[in-house]
């Protein structure tokens, strides 16, 4: 039987303070699920609804609670009816041997962060470097938008300037989404190396811009009066230029 | 003087129900205002708060109100300090002569609305064609995500499949897409039309099918265990490959 305290202490994992305290993070979802049990993420709990394990029985190693408590940990005003507790596992080194990597500059939106780790995943980008500002990997929303992603792609909170300094001096292209760069749809090469997305306010910051290689552009098509894209979208239409 | 029963009547907007009865919408922002002031829109009414006209003293329009008043107003977490009411315009008829036609399949997210539109327009598509149940246009999300761009692009709710059976009878190249399709960059040839996109949970559905003349599918990279994209992704990815 779950107790109050458990309960109370799952809920308490939407704040970023007591998933660091804990270092568990929630995941939530019959597919998310699913995804999590296949890969190399440590289940700490499971729990499920009766009414969800009556649809799908072989979620055997869940343990049954009631509507309401479901109610009270879950973090969706819908809650799917299961709900994992996850440990936060231990960041290693950053990859070097990556063909491209995409590298995140202050992205806030946690829909944004976890749709870019998803769509880096499709387009076979293994590997995400994110600057310390980001929005928390294990922000619930973001575990949410990545759809299972993040439990196959390396995602790493570090210095990004001082990565991609690094990286450029060991001559590593480093491309980055900028208002005055190359088209994308007409550059001559397009070496394998790492792809800058700035956030959604500032777009790439200052202190970053020294170390991008290749500053290139996404073309707007004439007329058009928008000043800028989506950062997941725009993160999305390099991405698929890049691999293709 | 802004009365109580007006701040009442604003804060109502945040709900489709007031929205469609009063036929009036909101708009936050200082970029967002602009480019409202800027378009054919009819602005009935323009807050703004003290400090916010300090800074951008210019709004001359604007009605000053106090923070608290704007917080009441306003439908975001942190008010911006200037907002505006909005006449719903008159939904025309759909233009037939636009090389692009952009035509959303029950999109549910107003995020992922607000972001295709936005997208519409940076590659110069100007019409958006959406079932009667996606999300409504209006709503204060949707508003938001477009950054601006629905003051410019045209946005009509309609019954998709009338409309999709109509254009593929008349000759034009109906774009869906799909799981099993044509490989999105190495068409053959791509003639101008409209590209459909469906749900975030559902894809493009089954009455929509027989109407896609053209099957499309973005290929994943090797080794991708993730099934799909996220609904404003496909899309950008789509538009930015056909108009480029």
């Amino acid at each position: 039987m779950i107790t109050k305290n458990t309960i109370k202490q799952i809920a308490s994992l939407r704040q970023q303070k007591f998933r660091k305290e804990l270092g568990l993070f929630v995941v939530e979802g019959r597919k998310m699920t699913e995804e999590l049990l296949h890969s190399d993420f440590d289940t700490v709990e499971l729990y499920a609804t009766e009414a969800f394990l009556k649809d799908y029985p072989s979620f055997t190693s869940a343990e049954p609670v009631s509507e309401v408590q479901m109610q009270q940990m879950s973090g969706l005003d819908t809650p799917p009816g299961i709900l994992a507790v996850v440990k936060i596992p231990k960041q290693g080194d950053i990859n070097t041997q990556s063909r491209y990597v995409l590298a995140l500059d202050g992205i806030a939106n946690p829909g944004n962060m976890g749709t870019l780790i998803r769509t880096a995943e499709w387009f076979g980008i293994r590997d995400v470097v994110c600057s310390s500002d980001c929005v928390e990997l294990w922000n619930p929303k973001v575990v949410q938008a990545t759809m299972g992603s993040l439990f196959r792609v390396k995602v790493w909170s570090t210095d990004l300037v001082a990565y991609l300094r690094k990286a450029k001096n060991e001559g590593k292209a480093v491309y980055g989404a900028l208002l005055e760069g190359e088209n994308l749809f007409q550059l001559n090469e397009k070496p394998e190396g790492i792809i800058v997305i700035g956030s959604e306010s500032h777009g790439i910051r200052t202190d970053v811009l020294p170390c991008i290689t290749h500053p290139i552009t996404i073309p707007h098509v004439g007329g058009s009066a928008t000043e800028s894209l989506n950062a997941a979208v725009a993160g999305a239409i390099i991405m698929a230029e890049m691999t293709r």
